[in-house]
């Protein structure tokens, strides 16, 4: 039995799946009543010197636009990419909200703004939870009154307060952390950290961006600089997750640099670049298989490896057609090595741009679990060995299409009665 | 309380959800040990007489395509769209099974076309059921013998039989026929039926073509008028049709017209080819809306209807945006009035050449079983009253744009636990 040859694996930086408080922020997680569950819903990132970071973000690309997108969109639009801080909400998505929403959505930004003598524009928002809702400003004005600034944290613990703060419906916190090296004042070389939190297990489907997250590093660079490393590594990583196929009006992903590292402006295109960028997707990688791992009523991480493609968007989108089809989902949370589900889900793929794939079924590989299972025509194989192999924590599946030299990867989830239990009753 | 106006309601035609044979057709269904529960697995419906139908087909747009598309695509080609015979065997997509699959479609059709003296070309072919194994070819060759000619039926037991023959998943047999007026010969009125049999309930999702249907006629008509009309017929109607999603291998739409009504040929163009046309239509979006009732695991019919979308593609996106969303449909299982999963599907929805709609919150309504929920910010209304309106065998989401004057349908139905556990254990 040949083995399909593996995909190049991204994300060479060693990861933590923790947090770790890049220099120069100060970060916190408090409790507004937002949620009834009294569970912590108020998080708050801020710089810790005069100067604000430089920021970047990328947005969901739903037409209907929660509130708190189109003030960050705003504010970073005003500042030029300079921020002194983020502050997100859970529990009410404040979306789909009319004109009040966008009044909430602005008390609770100037609430912030003022608790740290920053300008409004200063200060980005994102919030999630339930749609058609209003925010309780005052309650959130209370409470950011006890977290800002006494509240705040220049350690791990108050950056980890925070991701516990934007969670919904996720069943645990997820967060990832890399060190690199970077060059520092005359030929120096300092340590830096990137690291990023994130919340988001339902409503989670590729278009630019999906869920929230929050990455935060101590390199110095541009804003410019940091959207030309955060565009892609999200495209390459948030982009192609799904856990249901439901594209969030709220979704929105943050990158702050303080430059506290000490280290030099990265410029563009320099081998810096590409090591913050590197970190950067590595960083969006890890946190992108965190919320897949979890997803709404998941039990196992789905991982989709194309390789062979004519080029990156074909690769791309048979990678995540593969992960977000109902059936490959539903046979994988049984168990069932049905590859036929993979080799139709693959071949009805569709490109961003609506055009279907290249895919010729007398060139297709499939692999499950690392058993070649289809090769041009049906392979025979140990079905009981490969079910036995689908019970691992992650199910890897690849395709070889032998068209062309392009590979990608896509995450997603199994789909579970749990999942339906779930999304059966929320709002009621 | 302001209700949203209806969207102009397709299908004036009256319809019997009964396969009614048109004059012409003999029509049987039959064992061949395909499927291993016994049932019925072998359909074939032919011409009584001695000319071919004229016939017209759409086709899945899967990458991957089965042995029997491939072969009747080829078929209708070189018959220039006339055929004497479809034959549908169930139990066996015969995809994803290489050469030998290929081989295999060609030898049921050879021994149709021998039990009918015809030639291969005027046989049309379909096959569905598991993906990646063989048609037992010996057994349906003796199945056939048993069947054709002597095991074919004028009636509409014959025609029911073929339907029944079809069914894989499927809960019960789906059918739908109207009546309608032609013009014969010399200033005459013939009669004609319009009748249509098509099996599928989940791998469904819009994309040309979705399952097997087969539509018979006793108009006239050439092929490339059939074709014509077929065409936009089953894009507003099955086109707009989605279970899970996933869109199959196999999806065929075949119709034969016999002529045996004596009615002159129907042109394009003419107020005869509106009214076969609408029959075409009318008998297609009841079978669409029966697949859509019976969806795996399925207890309600959802119906999203839109109006005022800028053009007729954005108004279908929509309208198949919100019928496909997980969250809605588990939103509609829990008789939960959950309109922001709507409107967040509504406002992610993307056209088929891969663009975004247009819409805008601020003059969007949504309207849940005749309520309005929604009308450019939250309204009140009687979520208890709404969520018992749900409990009904269709859910109808309205949802109203405000841009443009364009309209569109979409069906679909709810997800349930009963859905995941069906798929998690098909092929083991």
């Amino acid at each position: 039995m040949t083995q399909p040859s593996r995909v190049a694996q991204p994300g060479l930086v060693a990861i933590e799946e923790r947090a770790v408080l890049p220099r120069g922020f100060l970060a916190a997680g408090g409790r507004a009543g937002i949620k009834e569950s009294g569970r912590p819903d108020l998080a708050l990132l801020t710089v810790s010197g005069a100067e604000p970071a430089a920021a970047a973000a990328t947005f969901t690309t739903n037409r209907v636009l929660a509130a708190p997108v189109r003030l960050s969109r705003a504010h970073l639009a005003a500042s030029a990419g300079r921020a002194r801080a983020v502050v997100v909400t859970s529990g009410c998505a404040n979306a789909a909200t009319g004109p009040a929403g966008d009044e909430d959505q602005r008390a609770v930004v100037a609430a912030v703004a003022e608790r740290l003598d920053a300008t409004v524009e200063q200060v980005l928002c994102a919030s999630t939870g339930l749609i058609g809702t209003r925010l309780p400003v005052e309650r959130i004005r209370d409470a950011l009154a006890s977290l800002a600034p006494d509240g705040l944290r220049a350690d791990d613990d108050g950056w980890t307060a925070f991701g516990e703060a934007i969670m919904t419906t996720d069943s645990r916190p997820k967060s990832a952390s890399a060190r690199i090296s970077l060059p520092g004042p005359d030929g120096t070389v300092r340590e830096v950290v990137v690291s990023g939190v994130c919340k988001g297990v339902g409503m989670i489907h590729p278009r630019m961006a999906t869920m929230i997250a929050v990455l935060a590093t101590d390199a110095a660079a541009t804003p410019t600089t940091l959207a030309g490393l955060l565009g892609p590594a999200v495209r390459d990583t948030f982009g192609q997750l799904t856990v249901d196929g439901d594209t969030s009006t709220n979704d929105s992903v943050f990158l702050l640099a303080s430059g506290a590292a000490g280290t030099r402006d990265v410029e563009p295109g320099t081998p810096a670049a590409e090591a913050l960028g590197g970190a950067i997707r590595a960083v969006c990688r890890s946190l992108a298989r965190q919320q897949a791992a979890d997803g709404e009523g998941a039990t196992t991480l789905v991982t989709c490896r194309v390789e062979g493609a004519a080029d990156l968007d074909d690769a791309r989108a048979v990678a995540r057609a593969v992960v977000a089809s109902s059936l490959v989902k539903a046979a994988v949370h049984g168990r069932d090595p049905n590859w036929g589900r993979v080799a139709a889900a693959a071949g009805a793929a569709r490109r961003e741009d609506g055009r279907p794939v290249e895919l010729e079924p007398d060139r297709l590989r499939i692999g499950l679990c690392g058993t070649t299972v289809f090769e041009a025509a049906p392979v025979d194989f140990d079905r009981d060995a490969v079910s036995a192999a689908m019970a691992a924590d992650e199910v890897v599946i690849e395709l070889a299409l032998g068209i062309g030299a392009a590979a990608a990867e896509a995450f997603g989830c199994d789909l579970s009665e749990e999942y339906v239990r779930e999304n059966s009753a929320y709002s009621t």
